[in-house]
This record gives structure tokens, C-alpha cells and sequence, in this order.
């Protein structure tokens, strides 16, 4: 697990074993499964490493193609696509055990003016000291420590207020930061951006039904994923996640994000994942 | 120009060139660089071809690389990235001149029931019957018939109300569809949706901006673009489609699309795009 945030920057300090050729060091897990943010913020990082730093990631889109497991290290093989003028484009190809598990498409930009604007931040959201942890949340629901929760313990993670049910799909919000400081390093906040886009989303469109997210009777999976980072964001300063679920259909959820700190909307994100029912 | 729904089809009716390998046809277009539309319609129908028909797509994520000529046919690589039990994955290289200008991952899936919801549709919009083609609203902006748009004369496309700058964002309404009806063939209708969704959407960030999106001071390209097909829906009967643009910065314009035929949500889109202020 990463524990703490110096073990969750640790995930995204890849070893370069060729040209283009990373490979992640692993968390002490208790999951039979990798979580799905450590390996989209892993295998960005190794994009990242093969970009010149003056070129700033603004979008990356996934698909996850098989589970990873914990035994192994991921493998991660980097194609550069296009370099341009002002855009970089990569794309990597994420093995485990020679299988491929996730592929990735990211740009990056050489930064420059232009216009100007940004979705504005939901009003009356509780501030995140008035609202409960995940951790507190989850066991009063489930009556007893959820385990599996240790994985995110380097996330400081506050429901602002219940998930909600609406006529078209649930909403859900929650604060999120790293509980302590990460280096100002925008690459490492990217990652870990990424790394918590995948924290709850998918469990979004479940809100409105009657099922539990996690339960032996739902078969969740993340198919795919997309982040647009609009503004540079630090990940150990509060960022307020607004989750929709505009669709359920087929045994696919879809779901969609947006992150904002300090009043402006620095990062969008959507996400399709299986919610089958068995059993 | 497709200026017929016949000519529209027509642009998804590849050449098989080898495994896995394909060419599509040109439109007759008045346009320097093709429609970004049609590079990703005629993409997806590459990947089509390589799934057993059963599995059906759900979602596509592209990267425009560099712009397309139409002086050249383009030619189009399908991998196999994954074919499981329910699930198909592809990815296409689309080149022109031996250089990539688009790639596109694409997912289909082998029909199931679950879950469902949609996010409700829009009230209050006016019906295609009281809405102006975009036709007679260009031509009444810029004074004459607008060359660029025979490209589209294969669509009827309606604005339902003007775009309206907005707090956070511009928002723009269209009805959509084509011109005559289209064979009952599920995989025509979804690429002619892909291809639509390219329409108008990069035009919204610019909406509450003292800016001209067509003009010699704005250099727009699409730079991704990625669709989510909730239900399947038909081309040839009028199509809601609800644009927003959440965020401008660094000289891309971000926006998002929802469309909506019979009151249900039957795909969601997003695009982020370049809008660079020049001379």
C-alpha cells in the first residue's frame, strides 16, 4: 500500500531498463488487483520521461485491457508519435507477464497565452473540515475497517456531503489531497492527479441503483479513461471532485469529473467502466 | 463535398487492401484540409470492419496529428490489440503521404442488459421546425452562401437558439441529421455520428470570447476527440445534440457534447481543440 504520500510519490519512480523502457516499482498491496490510478499515473510517468520537461502534459486517453496483478512489475514501452513544433504526442504500451494490461495516449504542449475561461466551482459545498473521511464513511457503512482502503492512505479523502441520486444519473463530491506535501514537481502532481481520477468515479453510476458498489453480486472493471488538465494543480492542496453519472446502459457506467481548486476548473475527466450484476 | 446523404455513405465504403489494412474514399471538397469528421468516421469504420458484427461499439478515443490533404486518399492500419470473451479492443493508424495523421483506439462489446439510466434531455428547446438551418445563420452572419459548408450539405443541421455565452462557459444547441434516410445498418449510423460530432463542437469555446471562430485571426484544429455510444440511435432522425465549453487555457479550447434522440442519452463526446489568436 502506499501508505503514506513519500510511498505514493515512490510509485511513479520508474527505473529506465532501455530506450523508451521503464519499469514501476509495485505497492505493498493488499488487493488481488492493482488499482487502476497506479497504473494509468505510472504509465504516465514513463510518457513523461521521454518528453522534454518545457512541454506540459494537457491530455491523456486509456483504455484498460486486462487486470493487473500485484506478483509482477509493470513494464512500460513509450512510442514517441509526433514531436511538433509545440506539441508532443506518446504513446505507451503497459505489459505485465508479456500480456498487455492498459495502452495510453497523452499530448503535451510547450505552454503559451490564449484564451481565457473556466466552468465555475458548485456553490454551498461543505469545507472539507465539516466533512466525514472515506475511511469514517465506509465503516460506518460496512461496520468494520475496509482493508482495502489502506491502499489510499496517502490520500486525505472527505465526502462533501452523501452521494445523491438525481433524476438523470447520481452525483457524488469529495474533497481530495495528498496528506503530506508533494515536491514542486508538476509532473509528480500530474501523476497523482491522474492517480485519484480513478478513486470512486465508476462507483458514481451505481449511486441511483439498488446495489452496492463493492459486493460479490457487481462485477466493476474501468474500460477506459480520459483526463484534460487545464491548469497546473497541486495535488497536496485541496481539490474539490464533482462526479456525474450521465448514462448507464449495456452493464457500462459512464462517468464523468471535474476537478477544481481555488474556484477554477482545473482538470475535466471521463471514464466507462463494466457494473455487471452476477449472481 | 458528400452534398448527398448517398455521397455521405459513400465515404465509409472502404477498399480492403490487405489484413487488417484499408483505403477510403475522398469527398469532392472545396476545403485546403479534409473535415476532421470524416478522418475519424471513415477510422472507425476500419476498425468496424475487423469485428465480428455481433460486438458492438461503445466508445473511440482519437488524436488528430497533423492536418489531412485531400489531394490523397487516406490509408488506414488496423491492430488487434484485444479480443476477449466480451470485449474487442482496435486501434487504427490512418496515414496519408507515409505520415500518421490520426490514430484512434476503439472498444466494442457484445450486447448485455444491466443498469440503466440516461441524464434527462434539455427542456425547453425549440423544435427543428422553428430552428434555422446553419446554412441560413452563416449566410446571414458573413452576408454569403459559406463555401466550406456544401462539405456538410449531407446533414441537416439546425441551431436551436443562439450560442449563449454563459458564466463559465459558452453553450450551443443543434438539431442533427441527414438529409435522406440511411440503410439500417448500425455501424453506418454510428460512424455518420462520429463523423457529426465533429461539427460545430471546437467552435463552442470561442462562444463568449470577442473572437470570430472562422477567421484569419484564429487558428482552431482538433487535437482529440473521444465518443461514448450509450444506445443506439439513428442518423437519419433528428438528434439533439447540447454543447458546453468548460474550459479555454493555453490556447486549447475544451468542450463537451451530449446527444439525445427520444429523451434518452445516446452518446457523450468531448473534444479539446487548438484556438490560437494570430497576426
Amino acid at each position: 500500500m502506499p501508505a503514506t504520500t513519500a510511498d505514493l510519490i515512490r510509485l511513479f519512480d520508474l527505473t529506465e531498463v532501455g530506450t523508451g523502457k521503464f519499469r514501476g516499482p509495485q505497492p505493498d498491496t493488499k488487493w488481488q488487483r492493482l488499482f487502476g490510478g497506479q497504473v494509468m499515473g505510472q504509465t504516465l510517468m514513463a510518457a513523461m520521461r521521454t518528453v522534454p520537461p518545457s512541454r506540459v502534459l494537457h491530455s491523456l486517453h486509456g483504455y484498460f485491457l486486462r487486470p493487473g496483478s500485484r506478483e509482477e512489475s509493470l513494464r512500460f514501452q513509450v512510442e514517441h508519435v509526433r514531436d511538433g513544433r509545440t506539441f508532443s504526442a506518446r504513446r505507451v504500451i503497459t505489459r505485465q507477464l508479456d500480456e498487455v494490461i492498459f495502452d495510453l495516449d497523452a499530448s503535451f504542449q510547450e505552454p503559451e497565452a490564449g484564451l481565457r475561461h473556466s466552468a465555475a466551482q458548485p456553490d454551498g459545498v461543505p469545507h472539507p473540515d465539516d466533512c466525514m473521511s472515506l475511511q469514517d464513511v465506509m465503516q460506518l457503512r460496512f461496520g468494520s475497517p475496509i482493508r482495502m482502503l489502506s491502499e489510499w492512505d496517502a490520500l486525505d479523502v472527505r465526502l462533501a456531503g452523501p452521494p445523491l441520486p438525481t433524476e438523470g444519473g447520481g452525483v457524488m463530491r469529495a474533497w481530495v489531497r495528498t496528506q503530506d506535501d508533494l515536491p514542486d514537481d508538476l509532473r509528480i502532481h500530474q501523476a497523482v492527479l491522474a492517480y485519484l481520477t480513478d478513486l470512486l468515479l465508476l462507483s458514481v453510476s451505481t449511486v441511483q441503483h439498488e446495489v452496492e458498489f463493492i459486493s460479490p453480486n457487481l462485477q466493476v472493471a474501468s474500460i477506459d479513461h480520459a483526463t484534460w488538465f487545464h491548469r497546473p494543480a497541486r495535488c497536496d492542496r485541496w481539490l474539490l471532485y464533482d462526479m456525474v453519472s450521465p448514462s448507464a446502459s449495456g452493464a457500462r457506467g459512464f462517468c464523468q469529473g471535474r476537478l477544481f481548486q481555488d474556484g477554477e476548473l482545473v482538470a475535466s475527466c471521463a471514464q466507462e467502466g463494466l457494473i455487471r450484476q452476477v449472481g
